[in-house]
């Protein structure tokens, strides 16, 4: 099987105008990659269908734990507050992990 | 490490029109939440490619282990005769696990 | 619960021209069907940031074990060495994994 390095995949589900800020953000933290993209819906909205609503964007980063919890931290204190948005994380097995952090790739 | 919750991500994939009207359904069985993606292609056509035919969406739900098996047994009874839809699951951990319906979160 | 086989899920992200080349190649390598979304960013830019900028695709594909490994290795023969693209896989469970080339679905 081909080498791959174990990283965490971080997913933030927002506001466009709020994942669009949150980008920025997350580039200062340490990510240096994100991929961006347009959706409808976006999750866990208890008592605030939003079915067929345009206007949210979902973000997600491949990065090291430490990297992802920093991220999450951030998420948590500056924005969950505030805004309807929903975050999680799971494990994949990245090729090329020194692009990521890894530093046994 | 921040906190999270223990939950399942569902995806559907299959025609747009399909998928709308599942997104309805969806909410009917209790999901408060999804993500809905405009794609190409659409993953497992067997001996009909589609590459570059346009009109697939993907729904992504974060749920409970209970309501994932609802909606993947409501999609498997009512549309994987007829349609070209795949279906899969794998597991997420959540920050602010109560949004989903977590007892402990 | 429902019934379910585990596949392997594979993303690939990278500028937008050489993916759509990419969903051919791997068609002839054996994936029966994909799923492909136009993305904003692309992941692990090291010292290039290009948030904002448009022109990415993503490539997922639910497959093998055997097939992933097929594809991971195209890839990073063909095109890591000259392209800025990231790939990563984890593990899924899929509904009617027959789909998919499971033996025992």
């Amino acid at each position: 099987m081909i080498k791959t390095v174990p990283m965490k995949r971080v997913v933030i589900i927002g506001d466009e105008t709020v994942e669009y800020r949150l980008v920025k953000e997350i580039h200062d933290i340490g990510a240096t990659g994100y991929t961006y993209y347009l959706v409808r819906g976006g999750g866990a909205m208890g008592d605030r269908p939003r079915h067929a609503e345009p206007g949210n964007a979902k973000i997600e980063i491949i990065c090291t734990p430490d990297l992802a919890n920093r991220v999450l931290e951030h998420v948590s204190t500056n924005y969950f507050g505030n805004y309807a948005m929903i975050a999680f994380l799971d494990d994949v097995q990245v090729i090329r992990g020194e692009k990521f952090g890894a530093t046994d790739a």
